[in-house]
């Protein structure tokens, strides 16, 4: 398979979308259309109306995987039925369970979701704490089979400051910039023919200043932003995460999208429509976002036409 | 209910035990009686038996969900039949997933793990990355459900020198007890009658200087020990993350315990024996080195008689 930086940038330039619809299952939250029998079914349905909604419009979606694990063992069927959904639709999956752990753990881990043949999406995200060992198996994963990882750098809760953030006694610069070191070493090796290495980053989109500085360090890492809209990241502060080629990051939204649709009696048709709609907005703020970005940074060259 | 710490406590002093038995299905090295139909019946079967053969043993077990999800959805099946079975016999559940996130997605973790109607479990293992406030919807379930949360700070791997033991500029020491201070905080309205908090912390068997730092510098937390064993841990390094009462620990072997039997056309009589004598050794060796440490240190007082 090809590489998951290739897969992602590909699709990234042919829908001319910056955007990714995060899938965070809140069932006493869904239209009441949908919530006719078990949470079950209700996840499944949901999901499918909503990826059948964004197929044309997005590259990925980002299921995230505590709000599959609150419904059980059904959740984690349910899950299932919207990696398939999702994949049947041309949509790649990113798995957010921000797990890891150590030596052949991690390795279980990564045979779950990156091995394509348990929950088969095309990347995950992880935690780093445990060092650049607990991170390896993600890596090798992603070289065998063509997927992509994550890894929490600067996330965009106000907390992040309390570890993420601690200025080293080596450097002066905090932890997180450590981490970003590793991971550009461990994504050096995978690099795609579009220039981007499939061992990626979360950086927060309310912290812009930081998204910059390691935009910066990590020129070639792919940057998945969350945080946009519901957390109180801008478009302007995501853009932040984009190189000058307005490539390099995708910026998630989740509830902004899926869950913004007012009336719990609403009609299946207007669903629709209230998905597609927070979604293409979504898409054209970021892209004004990224190539206003290009235009006032003199260093910086305007964002190539996309397509 | 009574809060984790005091029930743990209770079940240690009453069968004498610090240790915790490790539940990592790998069904290729399972003995052959049990691989008869499906991988989903073969982890339920296989745990059924070690949890019959330990019951009266030990007081908890811990199954590693990265294993479980390796197995699917049919994995989490097994997953939840497991924590019943354990709880069935008696035996508190430590599921080890090392889960974390923000915000309502921490929320939606801690619901399933520790909120009493998913998978109910008695703690869970979450890391610490993220800040205090990713943390604070694991505190709250604990002290709401009477459950309890291991944070891990240093682990069992090579690698965890990497960011884990960074010195911080602030106070020149490793980040991990800037962290144990963070837990401390959080965990002081969490202890329970017999002075021990329900929030706990991670700290690997291979670290033993570390673990007597850390034991000092957090003298009410629980400490869950890996390590010990297979990945080279010895029960005299174990034994620095307990008290001078003898308590404030326990000592987790997986492998060690469930996959050393051997033949794997073992009978079933031969298997169950086998995981007995594993852990009644494990059980001798860490109460032994447990008592060696206090006698050997002049301000410890022997370990109080248990039981």
């Amino acid at each position: 398979m090809q590489p998951f930086s290739d897969r992602l940038i590909a699709a990234i330039r042919s829908k001319d979308c910056r955007c990714v619809v995060g899938l965070d299952p809140r069932v006493d939250q869904m239209p009441r259309f949908v919530r006719t029998g078990s949470d079950y079914a209700a996840i499944t349905a949901f999901h499918e109306l909503v990826i059948e909604a964004v197929a044309d419009l997005v590259p990925a979606v980002k299921p995230q995987l505590a709000f599959f694990e609150q419904y059980g063992v059904a959740g984690m069927q349910a899950f299932e039925n919207t990696v398939l959904a999702a994949k049947q639709r041309g949509l790649l999956v990113i798995a957010d369970g921000k797990r890891n752990d150590i030596s052949s753990t991690a390795e279980a881990y990564a045979n779950a979701y990156l091995g394509g043949e348990v929950f088969d999406c095309d990347a995950m995200t992880v935690t780093p704490y445990m060092g650049r060992d607990s991170l390896m198996p993600f890596v090798e994963a992603c070289k065998k089979h063509g997927k992509g990882m994550f890894a929490v750098l600067k996330t965009s809760n106000e907390g992040s400051k309390d570890f993420e953030d601690q200025p080293l006694a080596a450097t002066g610069r905090p932890l997180y910039e450590k981490i970003a070191g590793a991971l550009n070493e461990l994504g050096a090796g995978l690099v795609g023919a579009m220039g981007y290495s499939s061992i990626g980053a979360v950086i927060g989109a309310t912290f812009p200043e930081e998204g910059r500085r390691l935009r910066a360090l990590m020129p070639k890492a792919l940057i998945l932003v969350p945080g946009y809209g519901t957390q109180g990241g801008s478009a302007q502060a995501a853009a932040e995460c984009f190189n000058e080629d307005g490539l390099g990051a995708i910026v998630n939204s989740s509830r902004g999208i899926t869950y913004a649709f007012g009336d719990p009696d609403i009609s299946r048709d207007a669903f629709v429509r209230s998905v597609r709609e927070n979604t293409q907005r979504m898409i054209e703020e970021m892209n004004s976002a990224v190539n206003r970005a290009n235009q006032q940074t003199p260093l910086r060259s305007p964002a190539l036409p996309l397509a």
